[in-house]
């Protein structure tokens, strides 16, 4: 039998609404409804009714690293730090990462995460068992001088054999690192692979200052000139960073209707730079916004980025009205959605029912003037009341089943990392 | 009687203690302690007990316009919404707008508040039901070419009077506006009279390049060193927001022992410019952090203030050391007490009261290597779960009495000021 949801008393566009969700969709919406549900929540006209967040870049399981080095040069921090302790993790532990970053991202009202790592087949379990939305790559690095290595082939093949068995929330993207990372050949292969499975491509692009020099001195191009000489831009290809772009390659990426993963969080505490949201906007580039992992963040707040989008964009292009409220929402709700198909990022009859209950009854959201203004700029988790994803309630009134096993396998295997940490 | 509060099994420096509450100072903390107590609160070893952050510079009452007016130059902000809608303020507006900021405050953690605002009998009556600690200033303008108003004066010797019976948790600060509203022989009135009460001096000051420019071409100053030139800066001077500081402005303020309060949010928000935490810090100047009004953050979360702060010493010195978490939570928790001769900011036998109670069985809180990193940079206000003030508690487990009532009665307001919007 297809399961019903029915929400009484939810605020709509400020209209006080019944909503009712049947199998993975908004059936009917109206001023008032009596159908039978299986479940039923009242909102009692004080939780607003949301799109909710879809995350376009991050490396979940990475959870297990937040607080684990931070404030130091990049290179100490990768080659002391990160590296060592990423060696250490284990399918299950990546498995059980995963899960606690999905339920970081429950609590702050994310429904999909576009992941990047290695042990991919774990998350997929992850994903499957949280009841959220996930495109996962398995993440390419070639050794130096070598392509790209038999494990890293059989791995992505065991992750796409385990997807295939999913359900319809699961996708699987192609995810080469990056371009200083896995050479030209590699790149070239992987991207026609991508084209076949007709898959997204996911890639970290003009992140650095370093990664743009060193491209310009290799091969005469940009980062994103260089991946378009190379055919890889396209509308399914994702540039995670973007962070060093000149107006040609801006041209280039609107022109390619690619997708532009802006991590303002990340991006500022790596002092990589700071991305042209407002220059990229206006030459009608496609920009979500995404986490990216806890070791360089170090949460996975989708409201708390969308406030760091926002005021980079200004300080960035200086100017007070670069990075407005709605333009930043719905980069924060709406991309992901084009991108993978997914007709949600709306809350109409017909859509897929995902969505978020707010709470307007908090101290966060009075003065009550503009709602998204108060989600971008007031809002943390505790606004976070109920998530909705695919047609099932994840979470009602900030409880998620099985979050303290969760938080304790985690606790066990931080201890197994401190063990290596440099002191 | 005094009044005893009894903490068990808390996480002290990772540690599980016991520690005794005797009035408004830690009278006991060890392994264990059975003392009898009014009010026992058993941690279970999940809370991390941690000193409480203090506000250094913000406009309370000015919750009441979060939302009213996003993504503006600063005169269409200014000018078009943020006066006329001021102008509608009465006491009583005041005195539920400071309330509902105080709500907040306690929510995120935060025991102290230096505030500016207009009104301010009202504000410390909102502070001493809510009994949490503040200073409070009356914030003196001078109309064009005059002096200050008769009704400035009016006002803040109601304000003095007002405080003058109050708890020692309320402070009275002298709160001329900034050096291009006030002209100098009032300044230097204002000064002369802080200085007979023994009080601190709280301006904003070099905010923005204009004012620079501007006071540059009058005076031949920087802003800074034309405060110095007029006597006004001392240890008891706290300068808001500091964006543009020459080297030789950081060597006065370190020179004078005067504090920056540094409010990162509103600074990238409004573009005024960067502060210059890492030079300002390594020359010996004392910082602390506040979250201006709500107009231009749009919240008063210190967790969430402490990231931007962090975030923008790295972006502008282009530096991923600076801002070290452990110089931020120093900033947010320990140069407001400095300031005010406030005998907290560490929880030490002896010391005041003031404290909060941390989820550490939370996801944002795990990996769980580094409790500042933690706090500074994964953080929001879920985590916090008990604030205590002056030896009473606030909140325990997320609750606040009297939190329904501000609520309703800042909404009634809202409504008010929303008439007068321009569409």
């Amino acid at each position: 039998m297809t399961q019903t949801v029915l929400l009484k008393n939810v605020l709509l566009n400020g209209q006080k609404r019944d909503v009712l969700i049947t199998g993975n969709r908004f059936s009917k919406i109206a001023d008032r409804l009596d159908e039978f549900a299986e479940q039923v929540i009242d909102a009692g006209g004080e939780l607003a009714l949301i799109p909710p967040f879809y995350n376009l870049h991050s490396h979940a399981a990475m959870t297990l690293l937040r607080g684990y080095a931070d404030d130091m040069e990049l290179f100490t921090w990768l080659q002391q730090y990160i590296w060592p302790a990423e060696a250490l993790l284990t399918r299950n532990d990546v498995y059980w990462g995963t899960k606690l970053a999905l339920l970081e991202m429950i609590h702050s009202g994310t429904v999909f995460v576009n992941d990047m790592y290695w042990h991919q087949a774990a998350s997929v379990d992850a994903v499957e068992e949280m009841g959220l939305r996930a495109a996962i790559g398995y993440m390419f690095i070639c050794v130096p001088g070598g392509g790209v290595l038999d494990s890293n082939r059989k791995a992505n093949a065991e992750l796409k054999e385990r997807a295939a068995n999913c359900s319809s929330r699961i996708h699987i993207t192609y995810a080469p690192h990056a371009i200083y990372t896995v050479n030209e050949q590699t790149l070239l292969e992987i991207a026609a692979e991508a084209k076949q499975e007709n898959a997204v491509l996911h890639i970290h692009a003009a992140e650095t200052m370093k990664e743009v020099e060193d491209c310009q001195a290799q091969q005469g191009l940009t980062p994103i000139a260089y991946l378009d000489r190379l055919g890889l831009l396209n509308e399914k290809t994702v540039l995670a960073h973007c962070t060093h772009l000149s107006d040609e390659d801006i041209a280039i990426i609107s022109e390619r209707q690619s997708v532009i993963a802006h991590n303002p969080v990340s991006n500022m505490k790596l002092c990589s730079g700071l991305f042209r949201f407002q220059a990229a906007l206006e030459a009608g580039c496609k920009i979500g916004i995404g986490t990216d992992g806890c070791a360089s963040n170090n949460n996975l707040s989708m409201l708390e980025e969308m406030k760091f989008a926002a005021l980079s964009a200004k300080v960035q292009s200086a100017q007070p009205t670069a990075g407005k409220d709605q333009d930043i929402f719905a980069a924060a709700t709406q991309s992901g959605c084009a991108l993978f198909d997914l007709d949600g990022g709306q809350i109409k009859e017909g859509k897929l029912a995902d969505a978020l209950l707010v709470r307007l009854n908090h101290p966060q959201m009075l003065g009550d003037y503009n709602l998204i203004a108060n989600l971008v700029y007031s809002a943390d988790s505790s606004v976070i009341d109920t998530l909705i994803c695919d047609g099932k309630v994840l979470m009602q009134q900030g409880r998620i089943d099985g979050e303290e096993e969760i938080l304790a396998r985690n606790r066990e295997i931080c201890r197994k990392i401190a063990c290596v940490r440099p002191s």
